[in-house]
């Protein structure tokens, strides 16, 4: 048995402070294994009690009967150190730590945590700081949260991971109260030991759970995360993350909250989108798409029909729906005729949607032949049946007819309960229809039902030690920097690099025409602010051109330059960025988006965590607002998009293949020219360590 | 008594088909009447029942023992208007019609629609397709909804206005949930004669209404919408609205629904911000906003204290704060010191926000302690104090604290609770402590509650039939717009409008180096696509580049251009355009936006209508993303940002003054120059009718 699974259901557990008073926190834990039925062992120690709740009580954890598969510390931080020490030592496989004031709390405290670890020896932790463990499958847990007090939790195949006690508490009455039950929920805490990543991993492969709920505030290990994930998609079992620190004032909260690390939140949401993570944007999502996702359908496209008895909330859910990227289609004629002859109404009464079947009444045949009309039309991937305050006195009605319904078809069916309803709602969770209480959530839940596959892992590039051979530390010129660009296949202008002004007016005229030039140098990142970029230059005007340069640089006492750049002046097409950074949490990250300022200042841009497959590649180009100038705007002729996916690839590779010691890299700007031209990077910067 | 005042608080009532069984529909409004206690007459008619309710019943209008002030008219469509046409006649101030099936329905609907409203005379109207209305401040009630069942509806000083019944009815039942009282709601459904706009107004003057919520599909009159926010505004009184047609699938169901005629929503977005109006983004804020600000405490900057006994949620908290643009700052040194003697605690520990007393523990004294000196802080302007599980148990310890607090401090409090705990919701909410379930309503609210004030009324401008005098309809040509514009004190760039090749050299002479040359076409709209610009030309160039362009105009079929437009070169600056269009509802609408493609593909714009205040045109300014480029982007030079408003302005008078006849005007490019040198028009269009 690996020590999670011993953790999440022992066959014995030790409760380490265990108190005789079963209403203090500390009496809680035998307390609520014994109200849920747990069926194994339960070992209270405590050195002033000979009898817990009429179980033995141990006086110390050396005199315990045996080895406890899973133990719970309910010891202040003072003491738990020693009592993790002696539960390692007797064999327990793991060690559930409540006591606050480690990480989160100073240094002291993460001194204290340390030297807890250390006391765990191969032994596992959850926790410090952690309310524990609930495990609704076998009725088992170990907490001591208030929230266990509520009673008949229902169970379900829902299971949650949670870095807050707190949250999971929260989550915990807010699903009683909806009829959605759990498996397992775990709080991980300050994750000394096991993390987040850790039981999403063992929660993949738990028989008893088909969605996994996770309240992230950072992740640790990324790896682990990813490794999850990617099986979780294999096994189709959907991870729905509610992640905190969109905002700064998110991200320092968490940071003091539970210490975890914050890499950027759009890094985060780039791993997600690459390892078919579900992202809840709302905390209420982070209950309702688990809810829906768990009753097991999926849609196979975006179009939904709204059935509806009142006009208001059917209008109220299609804004959310469009509002979402839901599709809200008429009826095909087929359906609409079917509808018309039905509820004995004017085809053009009925050919809309919203379908309004208030005038028909909540007459039970109708409302079956109206869903069914619906979930059999060629037009609709999924159907909400919207629940109006006339069906609140018969909810068996409504319920009856969609849970008969549902049974003929295998298209998703969905009910948003407009008025304060929660009986209603629980009903139908209780059934298996899943059952939402606000239109946003419908409407997100729809689109987290579509179908997705994960394309299969991009292999990564193998790290190439000679690539960066013999080049310094810091930031390269120009010209270094794009010939490692090159060397992968990402197209440049066509360039000379040279020492002095004669070079130059050679370069110029071997290129011909117009050309650029600029000075190369690695000391200078900003080469236009010290005027060392020219553009539009014939060639008899470039040693006049160089000198002045070289001029403006003595002036300005900036460094004496490489030599120059001269390159051809490439024009039209659309501008484009390129870059790589490290995330500090996340790592390697590659990035798209408009050139000039439209990335800065309109956000347009797009991210991946390196490796990629081409499919992300074509994903980020589709995700940017500018795609629509790459597209050909206004009449303009497209741009070449193939060369830039082509491009992405390319320095995706580069990037790889650099390894660790590529820090940044950019390339700004990449012209995109029209189809079938390519793509040219016309400036580019690498900065190594 | 004016009608409206009469339907909502009548001394007398006729029930117009009440039925004798009083737990059938119609049966309904009687029984609501006598059960929460109306104190007026109440004539049902009826012609086959003597009594209902113990109540004499009237066999026909005729009979009623005089004119009652409000009638509710039970029957369905065939019957309605012989009802009303008897109302009407007897003398009845004002009738409700639920009915459904008009002007929402067909054609036939809508022509029984203005049956109706013909018959109705000079009585005033409300529906018909609604569900009538509730007063609780005088227990009077003119409806058949089964939302009424519920019983014990708390009465409160929100009033609300809602196009759909059953919209109104499941925020009945929702706020009845929660502890949120309304004082009057009324159903204007299909708006036959009185609609939203009015019911608006009225409340606004209603002593027992403090805040007015409205759900809206469409503005049937604007004019009198903005009298009334304007109003509102004057007596402190907030308006929210929650608005659908946001998506296309919304508005369209929205035309089905009510057959409110749709505006643009963008434009609403602009008419709510320019009166006041506070739009409420989810449903859920349209009673959690309001619940808000009944309390009557606003904000006077965005900066918020979470005071949390649970990290998690408090972090949470912290993170939709943020994204919501509310301040989480850090305590100030002197409350920091304070919380940390008060707790007991490293100064370290407590100088963060959110304020975490986990360790604490639930004290009261400490809670009070704490929350006083979060309130007493110059640093906040509001708190929010986070209610998690440990706090279900003694709730009143909680709402002891903040109540105790709340009575020596102007700021507002609110209280985030964790858990699902409605009884807590309820019971803080009916204490005046506003109480919210979502972490999201939490920050939306917060973003509500900032005190505002609107600017006096900008004068509108009053139309001068002159200005356009002579002008044919259709597009003007460029010289013709620019002329228009420049009238009004917008800057355009220099130029000479000229009938040939030899006038344009001229012309090209006296302006002096490189020129723009276009032709000059009313009948021209895209004048690039032709050829018909050319730019950087110099004088010598430019009857060879006439003949050019006349040559292709000639070769694409196009008709004969005017003439020529030479231009000096404009060059630097910002690109922005300024554009002028009518909303179908809302009416006329300045649009400033990026230049170039940015305005269209990033959607960078900002909206107002006419007219316009000098700070709505500083205000447009500010909402532009590309705001960042007019404040002097990485290093370039601020641009001329007063000039830009001072466009703004005078592109709103030339609106103004050319009056019915125009229907859209744009400039773009218009090229704001750096500081100092102001802003100019390279480019004109006015469309007239």
């Amino acid at each position: 048995m690996s020590a999670i699974a011993g953790l999440l259901n022992p066959r014995s557990v030790a409760i380490i402070g265990a108190s005789a008073d079963l209403s203090k926190m500390t009496g809680r834990p035998v307390g609520y294994l014994q109200k849920y039925g747990f069926s194994g062992e339960i070992w209270p120690v405590n050195p002033r009690a000979e009898t817990i709740a009429g179980l033995r009580c141990y006086p110390d954890i050396a005199s315990l009967p045996g080895a406890p598969d899973a133990a719970i510390v309910l010891l202040g931080p003072d003491r738990a150190e020693a009592a993790v020490r002696d539960l390692a030592r007797k064999g327990c496989l793991a060690a559930v730590v409540l006591a606050s004031g480690y990480g989160e709390a100073n240094e002291d405290g993460a001194r204290r945590q340390a030297a807890l670890k250390e006391a765990a020896a191969s032994m596992r932790l959850l926790g410090p700081n952690t309310i524990g463990l609930v495990n609704l499958t076998d009725q088992m847990m170990l907490s001591a949260t208030g929230a266990l007090e509520v009673g008949d939790l229902p169970a379900g195949r829902i299971s949650v991971v949670s870095q807050s006690g707190g949250i999971l508490g929260s989550l915990l009455s807010r699903a009683a109260d909806r009829g959605i039950g759990f498996a397992k929920l775990v709080s991980t805490g300050n994750e000394a030991d096991l993390d987040s990543s850790d039981l999403i991993e063992h929660l993949v492969e738990d028989e008893a759970t088909d969605v996994i709920a996770v309240y992230l505030e950072g992740l640790r290990r990324p790896e682990v995360f990813k490794r999850a994930a990617r099986r979780a998609a294999e096994l189709g079992k959907p991870v729905v993350v509610y992640k905190v620190g969109r905002s700064d004032s998110g991200a320092r909260a968490a940071t003091s909250h539970t210490g975890a690390l914050a890499g950027a939140d759009r890094v985060y949401d780039a791993l997600f989108r690459q390892y078919g993570v579900i992202r809840a944007e709302t905390f209420t999502d982070l209950l309702d798409i688990p809810a829906a996702l768990v009753a097991g359908r999926r849609t196979e496209g975006d179009r939904v029909a709204i059935l509806t008895s009142t006009g208001g909330a059917g209008t109220l859910l299609a804004d959310n729906c469009g509002l979402a990227g839901i599709d809200v289609p008429a009826p095909d004629a087929a359906t609409t005729q079917r509808l018309a002859t039905l509820l004995n109404e004017d085809p053009a009464a009925v050919g809309r949607n919203p379908v309004d079947v208030t005038l028909a009444g909540l007459r039970p045949e109708l409302f079956r032949g109206a869903i069914a009309a619906l979930l059999e039309s060629p037009s609709y991937d999924a159907v909400v049946v919207v629940i109006g305050s006339s069906a609140l006195a018969t909810p068996d009605i409504v319920a009856g007819a969609i849970l008969e319904c549902q049974a003929g078809s295998t298209k998703p069916i969905l009910a948003y309960v407009s008025p304060h309803a929660p009986h209603l709602v629980r009903l139908l969770n209780g059934k298996g229809i899943p059952a939402f209480a606000t239109p946003e959530s419908c409407a997100s839940v729809l689109g987290a039902l579509r179908r997705r596959t994960l394309p299969p892992a991009p292999a990564p590039v193998a790290a190439d030690a000679a690539l960066l051979e013999g080049l310094p530390a810091g930031n390269l010129n120009e010209a270094e920097s794009k010939a490692i660009f090159a060397r992968f296949g990402v197209p440049v202008a066509r360039e000379y690099a040279t020492g002095d002004a004669a070079g130059a007016e050679a370069a110029a005229r071997a290129l011909g025409g117009e050309v650029v030039l600029k000075i190369l140098s690695r000391a200078i990142a900003h080469k236009s602010d010290l005027g060392g970029v020219k553009v539009g230059l014939q060639a008899g005007q470039v040693p006049e051109a160089c000198a002045t340069m070289l001029e403006r640089l003595r002036a300005a006492g900036a460094p004496a330059p490489e030599g120059f750049l001269v390159q051809e002046r490439v024009r039209g097409g659309v501008e484009m960025i390129l870059g790589f950074h490290r995330d500090p949490q996340l790592g390697p990250v590659i990035l798209l988006g408009s050139g000039g300022v439209a990335a800065e200042v309109f956000q347009d841009t797009a991210l991946r965590l390196l490796p990629i497959a081409r499919t992300d590649a074509e994903a980020m180009v589709d995700e940017l607002k500018s795609a629509a100038l790459l597209r050909g705007y206004r009449g303009a002729l497209p741009a070449d998009i193939p060369a830039l996916v082509e491009a992405v690839m390319a320095f995706a590779a580069m990037a790889g293949a650099a390894g660790e010691r590529l820090l940044e890299a950019e390339i700004n700007p990449l012209f995109v020219l029209p189809e079938g031209q390519g793509a040219c990077a016309a400036d580019g910067l690498v900065v190594l360590r």
